[in-house]
Formats: C-alpha cells, sequence, structure tokens
C-alpha cells in the first residue's frame, strides 16, 4: 500500500462532520495543506496564494485554489468542486473569493467551525480575517480540529509508516556503508538518499505518478565528531574521520507518511568513554520503551527517563524530552515529555530518543518509532541498535 | 563571499532601532526563524520549541532558545547572550520562561515591537500570547517589520545572490545534459543537484563549517510531457520520451539566499505549435523585461504583459502573474502583479516568469532572476533563453 483509500479519506471526513454536528456547526473550513492533504490527498506546493478546503454538513467537499492549481487540484484532489480565483494579490482579493464562495453556498451567515482566523504565510501574503470579509457568520476558531484527529493512526496510516520504516532502513545501511574515513557527510547523504529513493520508485514501478510524496532520505545533519553533540545541528560539511562519533538519521515519505530512525555509530573504534556514553543511552531507550503503555500519561515516560538521569548523574549530557508523535509531519503532538498529560492510546506513534550530549566527545542517541499496542509496544524501526553493528569504515 | 558580515547585521540591526526609536518602542521581539536569521546568521531547525530574538533599544540582542539549541546558538548567532528554557511542552511552557526573561530585562511594562502576538508551529505546538503572560506591557504587532527591511537587497545580498545564480547554472547545465529519452526524472535531478552541489562544496572549501545552507539543485518537479502544462506539478516520477516538454527548476543557496533559473526545454525536436508558444513566451519575457523601471508600479509590468496575452487571443493559456521578490525566501512581496501598487525600486529582485499551459501539449515558461538598476534591470541568471540551446537528448 503506497497512499491512503478513498475509502479512509471518507472516513475521515464523517469524522469531521460528526463534530460539525455536535457543535451546531454548517461547515468545517480549513486553509492548513496538512489538513487539506488529510482530506483530499490533494499535495501541493503551498505558497503566499491562499488554498481553502469547505466540508458542508451535507458532506460536500470543495477546494479554493488560486488559477495555476485548477487542473492540478482537478485532477488529483478527492473533492467534489473545485472553484478558482485568478491570483495574489490580485484585483480582488483571494479572501474576497472565499467569502463569495461560502456567500454562493449559503454560509453567509451561518456558524463555521474554521482551523485559523485567515490564511496565513511567509511568503509576502497578507491579508484579512475571514469575520472582516463575512460579518453575518459566526467563525469558531479551532486550530487543533484535525491535529485531534491525527493523534491516534488508523491501520492504514500505520501500514504507511511500516513502509517508510523499510525503506529508511534502505537509506541507513547504504549511509552506513559508504560512511568511512575522509568521505564527505553531503556525498555520503547524498549518495544513500539518491539510492534507496531509486530502489523505492522502481518498487512502486517506473514512472508511475504517486500519491503524496515518495522518497528515502538518510544523512548527519552535521552531528559529526564533536559536533555531534549539538543534538539540533544543521549540516557543516563534514569530511569523516577515525574515532568521529556519528549522530545520524533516515525516514522515508510514503504516501506522505514518516517514521524516524536515528543511530550512534562510530568511525572505528570508540573509545571507552564513548562506550560508557552508549550503553547508558541504550539504557535510557529501555526505560522508555519499557514505560510506554496504553492509558500512561506522556508526563510519565520522560519521568522514568529522567529518573535514570537522576540515578546515574547525567544531568550535565541531557538536552531534550524523550520523543514525540510522528506522521505526516515529522513532529506530532503529544510529546513524551514531563509537562504532557495527554494519556497514551493504542494507535499512537511515538519517537523513542532520549540522548546524551557530550562537549567535545559527541552526542549519543538512537531513535526508534514505537507504536502502541494494546499492552504496550511494537518497536516499528527495526535497524541494529548495539554497538558492535554501528562501528563503520 | 559565501555569507553576510558582521557588518552588515549590524547595518541591518540599526535599522531595526532607528525604528524603534520612530515608533516609541523599547525593543523588537520576533519568532520568526527568517527574522532570526536574517539578524544573527543563527540558521536553524524551527520546530514546536519556541525561538525568540530580542533586540533592545541600546542595542543589546539575545535569543531565547530550547536548552537543544544552547550550544549551537552560542556557537553559530552572533548576539550578546543566548538565554535557554528546558522544553516544549515542559513543567513552565516556553512562553512564561519569555515573559520572565522580559522581566528580567525590565521591559515587564514597556513598549514592545513584535513580528507575532505568539509563538506558532504546525508541529504539534500550543500556547498563548504574550499579552496573557505580560499584561502589564504594550505589544504592537507589526508582522511584516523585517519584511519590509527586506524589500530592495543590499550589496552583499545582491553579491550571494549572484553566486546562487552561478550554482544554479552548473546544475541546470548538468540537469540538461543528463535529460535523455528513458531517464527518470527524479534520477536526473539528483544527479544534477548532487554534483552541483559537491562542486559548490568543494570550491567553498572541503570540511569548512558553511554559514547557513550551502546547495545547489535542478529538478523538473513533475513538469515532464502533458503535465508541463501544471504550472506547480509535484515530483510525478516520470520517465522522459522523446516529444516532451520540460520545465526546469534550477536554484542554490548561498549563505541562506536563493536565484531562480527556469527553462522550458524539449527532448528531441519540438513540433510546430510547441515552437508557437515557446516563442510567445519568450515574447511575453521580453515585455516585462521592456516593463520593469524604478519608479513604475508592479502593477504596471503585470499590466504590459497582460495586454501581450489579449493581442495574441492568449488568455487560454494564462495560469499567473509574471514574478515575485526572492532572497531568503522562494518567494517574496512584492509581486509583479495587477493588484501590487509597490513602486519598484533599484535593489530590488524580481523573478520574471510569464508562463503559457496549454493543456495536452505541455508547459512553456522560463524563469530569470534580476536586479533592478537605476535605470532597468540586470538580468542575472545567465543560462541560454533560445530555443535551440534547449533541446535535449
Amino acid at each position: 500500500m503506497w497512499w491512503i483509500s478513498d475509502g479512509e479519506l471518507a472516513r475521515r471526513r464523517r469524522r469531521v462532520l460528526a463534530e460539525l454536528s455536535e457543535r451546531g456547526a454548517a461547515a468545517f473550513l480549513t486553509y492548513n495543506p496538512t489538513s487539506i492533504f488529510y482530506l483530499t490527498n490533494f499535495h501541493f506546493i503551498p505558497t503566499e496564494r491562499p488554498a481553502a478546503l469547505l466540508l458542508e454538513e451535507s458532506g460536500r467537499c470543495g477546494l479554493l485554489v488560486p488559477r495555476l492549481e485548477l487542473e492540478h487540484a482537478q485532477l488529483v484532489a478527492r473533492v467534489d468542486e473545485v472553484r478558482d480565483y485568478p491570483e495574489y494579490p490580485g484585483e480582488v482579493h483571494p479572501m474576497e473569493h472565499l467569502a463569495r464562495w461560502l456567500k454562493d453556498r449559503g454560509l453567509g451567515a451561518a456558524h463555521l467551525l474554521a482551523e485559523a482566523a485567515g490564511y496565513a504565510s511567509s511568503w509576502g501574503y497578507q491579508g484579512p480575517p475571514l469575520t472582516e470579509l463575512l460579518p453575518g457568520a459566526r467563525i469558531t476558531v479551532d486550530a487543533k480540529l484535525i491535529e485531534r484527529h491525527r493523534l491516534v493512526k488508523s491501520p492504514e496510516e500505520i501500514a504507511l509508516i511500516r513502509e517508510s520504516c523499510r525503506w529508511g532502513n534502505l537509506a541507513h545501511e547504504l549511509l552506513q556503508e559508504y560512511a568511512v574515513p575522509g568521505a564527505s557527510e553531503v556525498e555520503i547523504s547524498h549518495r544513500a538518499s539518491h539510492e534507496a529513493t531509486m530502489a523505492m520508485i522502481r518498487a512502486f514501478g517506473r514512472g508511475r505518478r504517486p500519491v503524496g510524496p515518495l522518497s528515502a532520505f538518510a544523512g548527519f545533519r552535521g552531528q559529526v565528531g564533536p559536533n555531534s553533540a549539538l543534538p539540533h545541528a544543521v549540516t557543516i560539511n563534514a569530511v569523516l574521520k577515525r574515532g568521529d562519533v556519528l549522530v545520524t538519521g533516515a525516514t522515508a515519505s510514503v504516501g506522505g507518511y514518516l517514521s524516524e530512525l536515528e543511530r550512534t555509530m562510530f568511525v572505528g573504534e570508540p573509545s571507552p568513554e564513548q562506550v560508557r556514553f552508549f550503553q547508558h543511552m541504550l539504557e535510557l531507550q529501555e526505560v522508555a520503551f519499557a514505560a510506554i503503555k496504553p492509558g500512561v500519561p506522556c508526563s510519565a515516560v520522560d519521568r522514568e527517563v529522567r529518573r535514570y538521569y537522576d540515578e546515574h548523574n547525567l544531568w550535565p549530557y541531557w538536552r531534550h524530552h524523550v520523543g514525540h508523535n510522528i506522521g505526516l509531519l515529522g513532529h506530532e503532538a503529544p510529546f513524551l515529555d514531563i509537562g504532557d498529560e495527554t494519556l497514551i492510546e493504542p494507535g499512537m506513534l511515538f519517537t523513542v530518543e532520549p540522548g546524551l550530549y557530550v562537549p567535545g566527545l559527541g552526542g549519543f542517541r538512537h531513535s526508534d518509532t514505537v507504536l502502541v499496542t494494546e499492552d504496550g509496544i511494537e518497536i516499528l524501526t527495526y535497524y541494529p541498535r548495539d554497538l558492535e553493528s554501528l562501528i563503520c569504515g
């Protein structure tokens, strides 16, 4: 399976409709490209030009897009209607076109549930909130409506994320194979990502049009040698050398769905100090794996892991919480964080990635993607975690 | 030159300080990663964890970052202070930490100029606006403050964009070389982008740490054959065949700065119909080049180009306006659009890319990046534009 089925799109919309009915609203409105993709399979490039989805209580689903996306949306989006406006900023502002569309649909004075007050984009967009243009309507803003529906993954979503793990694993195998002293982090990453993506595309079908993104990636993001001690480094154009600690990252996008696989690797034999931190990091991950269970709050998992930092005097090396949910976005709520009281449920996914970061010595972090089951977890990423398997070059 | 100098960062901040002084505000506050990079050279991965920049009227510049970015910001960001908070959501919300920091700086009851009411991220972030946590302060939201400062490019910015054109050109040359019948769009694009990036990195210095992103890209983004008639297609995993029209795109990020180069190419000889649309597209671009002058409103350029669509009955093939400003983001305001009355000034940059899109036949669009000079334009992208040069395979 490479994308979400029409049946699942219909189930998703029914869930929104149920919420409309409960809350006495006549339609749901969103500008969020992730929400639009979630409800229509329409993957597009968000720009300064607003796009909007309108789901009416009747079940009718429409999209408003700029003229340049009309044929694209008609071809791809699983909707009943695509309406277009000429351009942004244009002679008539796109938000005015939206207001007209809502009036044409008989919603000019209706109760609307909207994910935002208006469109937003850092790409030079400016515009009024919808309330200004549709003063007769009652607009309830609920920014997290679709995000809430995405907390627990469906069987189809889980299948795509399993598929993502497969291709992320391939990319990571290639990354490790090419990680030899003297090689450039950029070159290794490009080569592994390219070859894994090509394998994925060939497995999918050469020349066949995908639904949503389809690509694989593996890289170091600058976490090479002492720079690996920065948990969110960016590429530093490093050249690998013997003695370097490496913190990797691999994923694949399958129909838009992501997994996360990260490993701590060593170029040549690690020092005893590096081995010590590596073993602590593995233990931290085991503590987290054991703590994730349905019915437990996310905070409890972080609390268990923090206890390990306490008991082993590891606080100088703590930089972040245990992990996050994942799906259509790289990070999603809830978080395995001491401040997140969300109750863990079967079907939630989490990255499990407590880390240790030692200035001058390196960073130590594995990340695995786990699925919450009825009584614990299933670890979906299956790349070796032991030290012996992670020595390169 | 590969990045923005400290002197230029200082000039940028003085300009913000002048605005603070004019508007009677004690400090400038932003959460926007582009604005933060613009004022500090700190390039980082924005997530659900808020980051904030505070520039006080004294000139003192500080950053608030999550714990995992502390050492990274200390190493890279050109600021006087880096302050950190533990985590998001954490036991104390990051926005509370921000409020405390402002109080510690004596700004708890000050007039603040802010780019947003609070932090925003689609990655599972939720949080209150600052006004709720700092009720004594007067907060003026001006979302476009730094965007306005970025409209007209400085000599350093123009130098980086010229450098971007060079590496975008290399990527595009490779793309054309590899565009042969039977090749996969993904494979061609990866190969060209990889080789151009490696050349760029070697020219920069193997193993040398860059400031801001440093990479080159060229690809088709699905605009292959009849699908090229979709102006914003996404990759369709196409295999090139004789007779295909291709619409390409190439760029490079040099210290974060971008250019845009797009070409209409043909796999083998084009049909007479394709030649006719190609020639019209070239003429449309010439009309735009001639119309861009200091003192003229952006709308006038689009109006001139629209006249050509009128005169040659080309409206069925129109999909979008003439172009947009470019710099740190792929699209920036102002727009060469009939609804944008911004006056064109020397030092502004524009993409010039009027297009024709013919269902079943293909898309026809070149995009060049031009610099507005004292009396007209300089075309910074220099890839051949004529049909003869753009036949591949």
